[in-house]
């Protein structure tokens, strides 16, 4: 795609029609209206977001996730979606149920409701795309813009589980006990949006975004947004017990966690603990935010490792 | 897809979804959030809605458009917009360049913004969704259940002129001028939201909706979701000069024309009459509201004409 990769399109060719402060310079996960809507839109293909035969009611929950998933990182209550659908013609009736299915459990489940939005028909693969709506206390909200020097920087649950997931889904044999390979399927099928986290979070962190992309990648975006630089220590990156095995790569830069990546203050480490505690989710501090920019990222001896970088979606 | 049309898709499968004031049952234009956001987002697909080879300005003009005339069949005055475009790999520097054109000048046409979104790469052909935010004083908001026996429908513009239009750009000679061919070819291209016409009608009428699937079939769902019948004359289908010699079917059932469908007292008339001299665009009365269901096309003779629907996605 004539060497421009995503997030460079976006911003040659989208920010000159983004000019009103709704947008948040198209450099955040939401919109925010009013101060108090915060609205994404995401959409998934299949083959390039899912495999063609995930499961129709993964599928369909995972798009809500991802979506939803943005808001819990701003903080927001997930309240309204819309959804456009483009379905290939030769959708069986069995495999719309299962879909169906899946939305209704995740709408349950999030307390969400489906409020509009278009069924189209398509020759290509099944794409969908989701708009999703929150309320947000917008003076709190957690913006990518807001990382101040000498924050330090956290990550909520394990890294690296879902680039494992999707060698799994792919039949990639990596060595796993089956109990393992399940954990890990499931990292990369069904996220969990830290809703509880996001909400709490106000008033404890300065900045907030999902890890989507990779958390070297993504955290590079807080830095931009920020002006500031970034200090990550690899051995602190945490990892699930079935991702021991993970190289570094698939920890600092595999796409799909879809935890929190936050910046706090050192002040709100005890408080950050005991959330971590009362919600059951681990917590954990990966480096510090400083002056200057960028992400570097620094092995046990001190060096840093250079050449890891997130999924860019025209790379 | 299993005999599912695209209506009755969307019924059995989402309705349950959307148990929610703010979805309007999901048989309305938009969506009305806090009844002042009205809410709407629609798909697009090459080789679906609009062919692979059209100017990419002029896709991204359409893609806008149809959504703007959705807020603006329910008087809402349109404020922002969030884009998730799938572009294939092989997409050229020019023509994002050029879609990106389109996009800046209907934003500044519209005084809308672009607030947010999500570009992805896809093996498919081109899909474009887009989500439309517009303000309305939702408690005059134009519903599609309002109509009331007595009602003149009314619709505003000309009809069937985008579906000649289509045979244009298809290269299927109709025997037109080179005047009137880019005439119809631009309504195709180029639809034009009618959103002073709508602000104008709160007050005025009672239900109202966007003409995108064919006059017949959109009429139904006003008059399903109203719990009336319609009664149209064919004789009174406004036609342009381009579309002298179009068959009926075009002009009751020829998809794309977005024009505004509306229903209104007959006190309303005389105001009708002033409003479209002043707007300059012509609203012609074609039929009556009753009692009842369905919807009846006579002929000049008063016998009913069958046989014509508008555009299903999965017939």
């Amino acid at each position: 795609m004539a060497g421009l990769d995503e997030f460079s399109l976006i911003k040659r060719l989208f920010l000159p029609l983004a000019a009103v402060p709704e947008s948040l310079g198209l450099s955040d996960d939401v919109a925010l209206i009013e101060g108090r809507w915060a609205i994404t839109a995401d959409a998934i293909v299949a083959g390039v977001h899912f495999l063609p035969d995930d499961p129709a009611d993964l599928i369909a929950r995972k798009l809500i996730r991802v979506n939803l998933s943005d808001l819990a990182a701003k903080g927001a209550e997930p309240r309204f979606l819309l959804l456009t659908a483009c379905f290939p013609r030769e959708t069986s009736a069995e495999w719309l149920d299962r879909f169906a299915s899946g939305l209704k459990t995740d709408c349950a489940h999030f307390k969400v409701a489906l409020i509009g939005g278009d069924t189209v028909a398509t020759p290509g693969p099944l794409t969908l795309s989701l708009t999703a709506l929150g309320i947000v206390d917008g003076t709190s909200a957690l913006l990518r813009s807001n990382a101040r020097s000498g924050d330090n920087i956290w990550v909520s649950g394990t890294l690296g589980d879902a680039a494992l997931g999707l060698r799994v889904a792919k039949g990639e044999a990596i060595g796993l006990s089956p109990e393992h390979a399940g954990f890990l399927l499931d990292r990369y099928r069904l996220p969990q949006p830290r809703l509880a986290l996001g909400r709490r979070l106000i008033g404890l962190a300065h900045a907030a975004m999902d890890v989507s992309d990779g958390l070297i990648g993504d955290l590079g975006h807080i830095c931009a947004a920020s002006g500031k630089s970034a200090t990550i220590e690899a051995e602190l990156l945490p990892r699930s017990a079935a991702a021991q095995g993970a190289d570094l790569a698939a920890l600092a830069a595999g796409g799909d966690d879809y935890e929190v990546l936050f910046t706090a203050p050192p002040a709100a480490d005890a408080q950050l603990a005991a959330l971590s505690v009362e919600l059951g989710l681990p917590l954990t501090r990966i480096g510090r935010i400083g002056e200057g920019e960028g992400v570097r990222l620094l092995g046990p001896d001190g060096a840093e490792i250079a050449g890891l970088a997130g999924y860019r979606h025209f790379s």
